[in-house]
């Protein structure tokens, strides 16, 4: 597609003023109203080298408010970012709801050069595209534009520009033997950049390829794709509002593969269960010294009924770790910041670093059981959430070479009164126990039925659910503890 | 002083354990008062290496509740650190109101491991000195209690534990050559370390020198000493209300040393001006290249009366600037979790990247003008940000290398009006005049007293203020690009 395209449009001298002082117009306009409407709005400018990416931005931002847009330059990783999955540095750069994230280059040069090293490029970049569709369709689903431009120019225009460039003392640094060394293989690139950009041109995030051999085409034609795109957008969000409410027609998950049980199959004594524990604690510091020294990743996720004695338990799990090698997330209801953005957001920000333990008490599945049962979120955004984890939880491992431990602390509904009252009646513990934790036992089972669909669509072969039999407390400390350290042996 | 303790003492198994029980309660309870309270608290805990600073914070995270708190383990910087101001990496790191942020090393690790290498390093070691405790009574002033633990062992006893250290296969990779030659140098360090600790044990952040060669007695005395600052810290609070309302008694200021104008004292054609400004802009884009080159940021804010022209001339001046190298930051009223810090927090967080150029359409001084004249803060606080913003400017133009070019672009307030009336008159203008623009102008002469004590007070010689006479826009735009090009050219 890209051999086909004329590269010898020009535009002349009257037609690009009059039409650009149009567009500028518009496009302040645009961004005014994306603003008003909330849109978020993500604007990807990709091409060859030398095609113009630099002057195409500074044409764009001339007409955009600063106060509402960022510009994200997208070079090598930093070693923050090496230490994280590859979408991780994109993922945080999204914009909030209303604003613009301005990309000059983007995760397709990153996802390009990346692989292209790989001696089985072909594969592993049939991967990334998958990673990026579901990227971009995850935002997209939660109401972000992305437009992305390609600039595009021929093997001689690149030629002429890089000397050029090269004669003039403010920019000859620029010209690096890689850049030469990318140009010679020009034609090589061609048909894999023309089939990355036709397997990414999806209905929510189509390409737009612009010619960019004419410097005044080029602006004019950036404008023209951006104001036409947000135009859309703007339209759009008008005609369909999202919808709020109680769900109402529940899609039945198939059988749950996973057993849910408040009773240990076995009962030991609580000083046999200590005796355990204590042994598995020094396992742990060792299995977690490993990873350290492997830099390999592990997230940890709790969640169960409450008082189903999730914070001591990852008190236990935790308990002889190093402080500087692990972090606990305790999971509430997001702050207005983060509403303003896709609910995936704040967790992916979170993601642990290489070698690192993230341990979370309450995850990303609040979407699926608090957030559905109290309505907190409309039927459409918690029925897609199911495959927005999936890919997400299967994204981060692959692409961390991490692990994901996934723990359902299960208590009967008789031992959960138990231990409200007994929170209630303790001064210390008093403060554990508030009026929101008997109103959401009176949902018992609506929480239910979201637990078991839950359960169901959710325990992936490579990120399962373990159910943990939470009556015994004791019980489910060693039953942690060892699934974790198993978990841990498997990736060393 | 470190010289006279007695770092023999131990504690008896019964006392350690009873005591510990009661210590532990405690500080939980403390946690949640402080949080209660929206008293944010920094935990240091500093020590010889091998004096067990990761045994201490295991110890005290034990009794937190992990939503309240956030544990920095303080090491060598990160590319993205070593790009910005020695006290930058920290700064963004202090915690929200409430909570706790705690440092298993800190500033004063870095502070000694950066100076020590140098040739000069008493002259600038005491520089760091003088910066930390600002930073920290900038701190202390805005609520933050800051409890400094260091862990004191014998030179014998460091030698000991990194043998043993040495001889367990989990913990051997810790000990390094360097960690041996720190300690073949224990004798020298000694003086060094207590001089530096005397100087930065001030009122509002003592040190406590925990004797910690008994493991037992270590633990207790960091959770005693924990306890009884934060327990000073919660009564503290309950004593002294912040005052909040209108400035009463204004302290004058000396004559203020710049001249406020809004005439120009030369008139030339507008088209003059834009033939000098072109030519200017050119030469910018060339200084911003030289910048980048060599690594120096640039800080450039814009304050001024309403319709002054201040984003017309900051576009203007980033013409032709690569705009992967500057960021423009609209500074309007702070965000929720924003005015959950210091206010000189979020601008800190903004600090550019060596190298990059940072314009403020607004900026920090919002404190002393609006935040005062509406009332937004207390007397107080804006009354003790001059100083504090002198401190700020000094610190980041002498560590980071660069530089600060403040401009006060001066109207009439007839040629305010002026351009209020056309702003009102123009559709595509509309949206840049609000009610909320003649409100303030009808306070003109508060703010009027404001500007004269912010520029007599604030134009230091390291980041003295430049007036912009700015009823003709494009001399405006001449006189910024001007004073920036001098600027740059007298740092390169």
């Amino acid at each position: 597609m890209l051999e086909k395209l004329d590269l010898t449009r020009t535009v002349d001298d009257k037609t690009f003023n009059e039409s650009l002082a149009g567009y500028k117009e518009r496009l302040s306009v645009l961004q005014r109203m994306l603003r008003d409407q909330k849109i978020p709005a993500i604007i990807v400018i990709e091409g060859w080298n030398a095609s113009g990416i630099t002057m195409s931005t500074q044409a764009i931002i001339q007409s955009l408010d600063p106060r509402g847009f960022t510009l994200h330059s997208i070079d090598r990783p930093t070693e923050e970012e090496q230490m994280r999955p590859f979408l991780w540095r994109f993922w945080i750069r999204t914009p909030s709801r209303g604003r613009i994230a301005l990309f000059a280059r983007s995760w397709y040069t990153r996802a390009l050069s990346d692989e292209m090293q790989k001696p089985a490029w072909k594969k592993s970049l049939a991967k990334k595209i998958r990673s990026i569709n579901n990227f971009e369709r995850q935002l997209s689903d939660d109401g972000t534009v992305i437009v992305k431009l390609f600039l595009h120019i021929s093997r001689e225009e690149q030629k002429n520009r890089l000397e050029e460039r090269e004669r003039n003392p403010l920019t000859a640094w620029l010209v690096t033997p890689s850049i030469w060394h990318v140009h010679h293989h020009y034609d090589e690139s061609l048909p894999v950049i023309d089939d990355f950009i036709e397997k990414t041109s999806t209905g929510y995030a189509p390409w737009n390829v612009i010619e960019a051999t004419d410097r005044k085409y080029t602006i004019l034609n950036v404008y023209s794709t951006l104001v036409k795109n947000l135009e859309k957008a703007v339209e759009g969000a008008k005609e369909v509002k999202p919808k709020k409410g109680k769900p109402k027609e529940l899609v039945k998950p198939k059988k749950s593969p996973v057993k849910r049980s408040s009773t240990p199959e076995e009962t030991r004594s609580k000083e046999d269960y200590q005796q355990t524990l204590a042994s598995l604690q020094i396992e742990m510091l060792e299995m977690h010294y490993l990873l350290f020294k492997r830099k390999i990743p592990l997230i940890i996720l709790y969640e169960g009924w409450d008082a189903a004695g999730k914070g001591g338990n990852i008190t236990r799990v935790a308990r002889y770790m190093n402080p500087l090698g692990y972090d606990v997330f305790s999971i509430t209801a997001p702050d207005p910041g983060e509403k303003e953005h896709h609910y995936l957001w704040r967790f992916i920000r979170q993601y642990p670093k290489a070698g690192h333990v993230a341990i979370y008490d309450r995850s990303w599945y609040g979407r699926v059981l608090v957030e559905r049962v109290e309505g907190f979120c409309s039927d459409a955004e918690w029925q897609r959430a199911y495959q927005e984890i999936n890919e997400m939880e299967e994204e981060y491992i692959t692409s961390s070479g991490g692990a994901m431990v996934k723990f359902w602390m299960e208590v009967s509904k008789d031992e959960q009164r138990r231990r409200f009252q007994q929170r209630a009646s303790d001064p210390l513990k008093i403060h554990k126990i508030t009026d929101e934790d008997w109103r959401n036992r009176e949902k018992w089972d609506l929480y239910d039925e979201a637990i078991d669909e839950m359960l169901a669509r959710t325990s992936t072969s490579i990120a399962p659910w373990t159910v943990i039999e939470s009556d015994d407390k004791w019980y489910a400390r060693v039953k942690a503890l060892t699934t974790i350290i198993d978990s841990t042996r498997a990736l060393l």
